[in-house]
């Protein structure tokens, strides 16, 4: 039933319906309506029955929708159940944190190797996972799938390594190194972790509420 | 000419419109329709005006918008000239990582101290920026305005510090732990790093373009 284009935004919400109904199973939450959903989650309801016709029919007139059943079918859109291959090249402190904390699996990808160039960690194991020195990267690609690598270098090497990742035939980057990257989309899917993107709404958040409370003071002065 | 309520989808845009700005301005553009700046976002142009309107009139019919003085405003509009202060919570491998390598100043942010309980950390110095024990976390109170704390303490205590925090009286909480916080937005400002969020989306184009391929080597081998 997937649809040929589906918007961005509505992709975006879909990891915020997944988080949500897991906390709604975990609460013991068998069904939902739209309408709660939604309070739930600052949505309307009719953005909410928009957003998963995209893909099909969830919900049942009346019933509202299965939260188990909801969930399994957001995560089977989102790829979870694919078991993609993934790489980790850099691991300074980002790439360290995301090997030893970050679970990789729960997502549906999986970390099969990691890549540095400097000796102290080079043929090191962290959590499981063997790191190898950066001119090895061809051998993945010679014996594996690759589907996704976790770009966690120094900036000012970003290009560099995300241009050789497409020349092996990467599909995807997720991209930690706040350079944005000279690859086209046509050869490479790159995501983006955006730290300052999220500090930014958080100012602007901050800034509206430090005015409201000077207004309040101010208010109550007079 | 701040309006009252403006929707989170157009403050999410504010920091891609700064970007896209800076990148504009080092690539030497003084100027910029409406209409071509929706054209390198993938937004309409109706939708660039309506975003802005939320805030005033930046543009001018015919003009199009100056590059410097629209950075400005939205500089202004997101608290970048604000100098917050920023205290950081949890030493370990992501924050070590922001210490080390993010520019908080850049941003409008100020860094003056980082807590952590581990005693290889506590007393040292980390890009500038002393560690102290988490007990002297009340100091800071004492003596500055604390805007907003970076918590990147491990996830079984990531509710305790945040409470913790809360009841100093810390405005806003950028929050790395991937734990749903238990504080009031009335109380306090919870900005989320949700990595999943962004894995998970690029989870979504990436089953969308495996599933393309596979169907173009079908109908190919037909």
């Amino acid at each position: 039933m997937k649809q040929a284009k589906v918007s961005n935004n509505v992709i975006r919400r879909l990891p915020r319906y997944l988080r949500k109904l897991d906390e709604l199973k975990a609460a013991g939450v068998d069904r939902i309506s739209s309408g709660e959903l939604g309070r739930q989650m600052g949505l309307t309801s009719s953005q909410i029955r928009q957003d998963f016709s995209c893909f099909g029919e969830f919900g049942q007139q009346g019933y509202g929708y299965n939260v188990t059943g909801l969930r399994a079918e957001i995560a089977s859109i989102l790829g979870m159940n694919r078991d993609f291959s993934v790489i980790l090249v850099g691991v300074g402190n980002i790439g360290r944190a995301m090997i030893e904390n970050f679970c990789f699996e729960q997502y549906g990808f999986h970390l099969i190797a990691a890549y540095d160039v400097r000796p102290e960690v080079v043929g090191t194991d962290i959590s499981g996972i063997r790191i190898h020195d950066i001119s090895e990267l061809h051998h993945v690609f010679e014996t594996s799938k690759v589907d996704m690598a976790v770009l966690s270098v120094p900036k000012h090497i970003a290009n560099q390594v995300a241009r050789d990742l497409v020349d092996h035939g990467v599909k995807a980057i997720w991209n930690f190194t706040n350079v944005e990257l000279n690859v086209s989309e046509n050869e490479v899917i790159v995501e983006n972790i955006h730290f300052s993107d999220s500090l930014l709404a958080l100012g602007y958040y901050l800034s509206e509420r430090i005015d409201a409370e000077a207004n309040a003071a101010a208010k109550n002065a007079k």
